[in-house]
């Protein structure tokens, strides 16, 4: 049975990109990057989740991207609300080189693990924009993974799986219910109340909105 | 005057890779990692680098490597010693990723600054034999991050620095010296006793050595 390092963040996405890569026989060791992220709710939601699939081993790291700034997600900015998305405009959710901070890490790991597969849940269809959710961003860091390592350099060969990458929302939604996976457990929203309720209007939630509303199925978060 | 990011970490090959961008006309900021190794002596040495530059701006980013661990530079496994070095053998002082989450920092923090160029100290000639301080490495990590972030995907390009990539350490040593620099603020020891002397045996001091030898001058840290 193949390791595989999976970046889970207590989101939808990567709760199912996890399930998938479970489900396609590997052995899941799930990485948490607490990255200085605003809401220490998704960080629950990333414990809860990984409990529930069962993984053999679980790592959070932290990294204070909040120091470097220049995202609505790690600083004080407002998060943006009731925006209309367009894959064109990059909105200030964008958290700079984010995700190739988080495959560095996952590298990181794989490589202690001796595991060669890492899987990330980025969707390049139902998203906010970001450049470091897309196809050739994602190949040219599996490129990289080759020459960054000793495991590649001597002859390993790591591959970045991303399952959702040609997924809409609703099709995510419906494979992970068909996996029996509780989307109660996660964690979705940028701007949670103080409570950690939703509050239905950023990106985020408009798009888990939007997943549920087309699958036909309710959103256990919104009962 | 353009600004580079450049990865400052206290020792004598990004000290003279900071003062070689300053005198090719960049406006330096300097970036240090933080990153769980185990002498403070080292980040002592990076704020006491920068200083002596008189870098513009100055920033130290925390990740936790050794959660990750897989490196004598990072846990408690013993730094070898007295080592005959080959390129081809990766010793266990290498740190798994290193250089790709250093660079993924880097290039966040570059973004945010709207800077386009990273430096780094990478070495391929007199050096320990780490993957990621090869120039195919480096060269992979330019276009992986024209594709990472916002600014690269709105066609800014990034340009990774490296200029000492193909220069032994005599030379690199000599470049500095011509610099003006002060080889006695740095740190290059990678198992300093208590009273941070260098162990002279490992492989950091003893390329360190080898260079101050070849260049035929003494070594500030060894009087």
């Amino acid at each position: 049975m193949s390791t595989a390092v999976v970046l889970l963040s207590g989101g939808l996405d990567s709760y199912t990109a996890a399930a998938i890569l479970q489900r396609d026989g590997f052995d899941v060791c799930a990485l948490t990057v607490l990255y200085g992220q605003r809401h220490v709710r998704e960080i629950e939601s990333a414990r809860g989740v990984a409990h529930a699939l069962g993984v053999r081993q679980r790592l959070e790291v932290r990294v204070d991207l909040a120091a470097i700034g220049g995202s609505a997600l790690t600083t004080d900015s407002p998060v943006p609300k009731d925006r209309t998305m367009d894959a064109a405009v990059i909105p200030s959710t964008y958290v700079p080189a984010r995700n190739t901070v988080f495959l560095s890490l996952a590298l990181a790991w794989a490589e202690v693990l001796d595991a060669r597969d890492i899987a990330i849940g980025a969707n390049a269809l139902d998203y906010s924009g970001y450049p470091d959710c897309r196809p050739d961003y994602l190949a040219a860091f599996e490129r990289l993974a080759a020459l960054a390592t000793r495991a590649g350099v001597e002859g390993g060969r790591f591959r970045i799986h991303a399952p959702l990458l040609h997924m809409g929302k609703a099709e995510i939604i419906r494979t992970g219910l068909s996996l029996g996976l509780d989307y109660g457990l996660t964690h979705s929203c940028y701007d949670p109340d103080a409570a950690g309720r939703p509050c239905g209007r950023c990106d985020s939630c408009v798009l888990r909105a939007k997943g549920f509303a087309e699958a036909g199925v309710a959103d256990p978060l919104r009962p």
